[in-house]
């Protein structure tokens, strides 16, 4: 093992370049523009594990975006391990909010910066360090499946692993996307929370009406809408759906005043939930409204407004049990509608 | 008295005929491409009224739409009646949803359809049948004022009432811009729910976070501020806000099945608050969310909102003491900011 952690510390000038690279490529495959540029991002990861040893390297899409594919044999006997990172990133928003070039990888304080040195071009590089630091002849087979869609909610994934099952079949497998506890301790991720997506609907009336004339008798979807979303929390923050699954998280502590630095609450903004932050983060039910659809303030008027809809992340047990759909506890409006749709992936 | 009321029916037709007139004339100070529309709409009432005997007739501005006043001297030991109404329309919308076209009234089962038929080009005929009835000779004086932006919220009525301030004093204001109880039954308006319009600003954190890794722990705006938004009514739908003023409202009849007409509740909705129809409509307070500031459910990600706004329409005395203000209701949050405009106006 000291020679496998020598080996890495030798290749690892030759992975950061790699990195590098791979970072001024803009793949951003929400932005239809760059679509080529995530093409581009595929023939380099495909190129650096050809280079690295792989005898069978593809490119593949099943109508998304381009997924790379690549596969060492296992020596007889031994068990096949596959390795899955993304080689697109999220767009890169306000320019001006940067600190440094997103594409152009910067190093700041000891850390890498620039879209896509963590997440998740820095699992690409920690792939091919470890397939060279075997000098390309692993004791294990080795399977290399990296996606272009991430980013976008992996649409084709399921087609892709349809299409390509047998290839990517293996004994283990290693996702390279997820995060240390701290720098100074490398970690490993072994669960992580479901996701559900929900959008909920209300109407109440049948047309707009003027809020000077009917306000305090005609009920309006937002305040109805509102009244249902406040439900999902107690006073404390913590979910108020009954009925969902608690696990265990590990019993490691996380200072308060790490959360403060980390999340970026600002002064005078609590914590929501009770219990230890490690459980709360890891192993409870967690509800986020992500957005809703209602008159943006600008162009609002004296209006009763008749029809709104909500968005909402949770995890997976919780959305079925969505109080939103159970009309009787808000002033026993109907038809509240709601609709969902669940994705078996990290949330 | 009598023989008011037959001269009333004697001047009727041309009044109508003013009215439709009147009525043709896109007058929607609110769409920029229009204001010529309400430079005209001014001139035309302006005309109207030196036809029907004012001698002292002038179209004023102060730096918004043009508005008309008019006056007639009253005679020796008469008090003056000062007569409001505006000239402006709401924008049509959207033109499908007409039965008829908006511009053009046009009469249906005895009433008279048009953008402006009713609010409020009806005021003006209103003003304009009682002058006639007179023959231009009340035994009053008489003041007009019929102002161009009354739909866009009045922003110039205050410099107007400053800079005309001796013009249009007067004893008794009558204002034609409200509703009759029925059409079977004329009905004065004798008080009206004032408005406030608030605007409240809720950030936790400095900046977006993946709901996924932070949700539990981490508050996000939107949950926050619905959780204030759903503090400002009870479960039955009355204001939850203490120290409001509440009015006596008249002792009439409301049958539940005409608000449920008259609103346009659909199925299965019930009204909201308690107590009378009458009492919930003209003496309670009444608090309306009227728009929302948040990312729509169309560009929604796997984000906690760091900052969310909403904005709501109140009686005037609710705005200074919204629960918005204390942040020690919503999870102890803070900052939580609140801005509000007050307008004296009718709500």
């Amino acid at each position: 093992m000291t020679d496998v952690a020598a080996r890495v510390r030798e290749v690892l000038p030759s992975v950061r370049a790699d990195l590098e690279a791979l970072v001024r490529i803009e793949s951003v495959w929400a932005d239809p523009a760059r679509r080529d540029e995530v093409r581009r991002s595929a023939e380099a990861v495909s190129k650096l594990l050809s280079d690295a040893g792989f005898g069978d390297v593809r490119i593949v899409s099943e109508g998304g975006a381009p997924a790379v594919i690549a596969h060492h044999p296992a020596p007889p006997g031994a068990p096949t391990v596959l390795l899955y990172a993304h080689h697109d990133v999220q767009p890169e928003g306000d320019r001006t909010q940067w600190h440094s070039p997103p594409f152009e990888p910067t190093e700041r304080d000891g850390r890498l910066y620039g879209r896509g040195t963590a997440d998740d071009k820095a699992g690409i590089a920690t792939h091919l360090a470890a397939f060279r630091a075997h000098d390309g002849n692993p004791p294990v087979g080795v399977t290399v499946f990296v996606e272009g869609e991430e980013e976008s909610g992996s649409p084709s994934l399921g087609a892709m692993l349809a299409a390509h099952r047998d290839e990517l079949a293996a004994d283990v497998i290693v996702i390279a996307d997820s995060d240390n506890w701290s720098p100074d301790l490398p970690s490993l991720t072994v669960s992580l929370r479901g996701l559900a997506d929900c959008v909920v609907e209300v109407s109440t009336l049948d047309h707009g009406l003027h809020s000077g004339m009917w306000g305090g008798v005609a009920p309006d979807a937002v305040t109805a809408l509102v009244r249902l979303l406040a439900s999902l929390h107690d006073d404390d923050g913590n979910v108020a759906v009954a009925g969902l699954h608690e696990a265990s998280a590990a019993d490691v502590d996380f200072p308060a005043e790490r959360v403060r630095r980390d999340a970026g609450l600002l002064d005078g903004v609590r914590e929501i939930g009770s219990g230890s932050v490690v459980q709360r983060l890891w192993a409870k039910p967690a509800i986020t409204v992500i957005g809703i659809d209602t008159t943006p303030i600008a162009s609002a008027s004296n209006t009763l407004i008749p029809r709104a809809r909500a968005r909402g992340r949770a995890p997976r047990s919780a959305c079925a049990s969505l109080p939103a759909v159970t009309p009787a506890n808000t002033w026993r409006l109907s038809p509240v509608t709601s609709s969902s749709t669940r994705r078996g992936v990290p949330g």
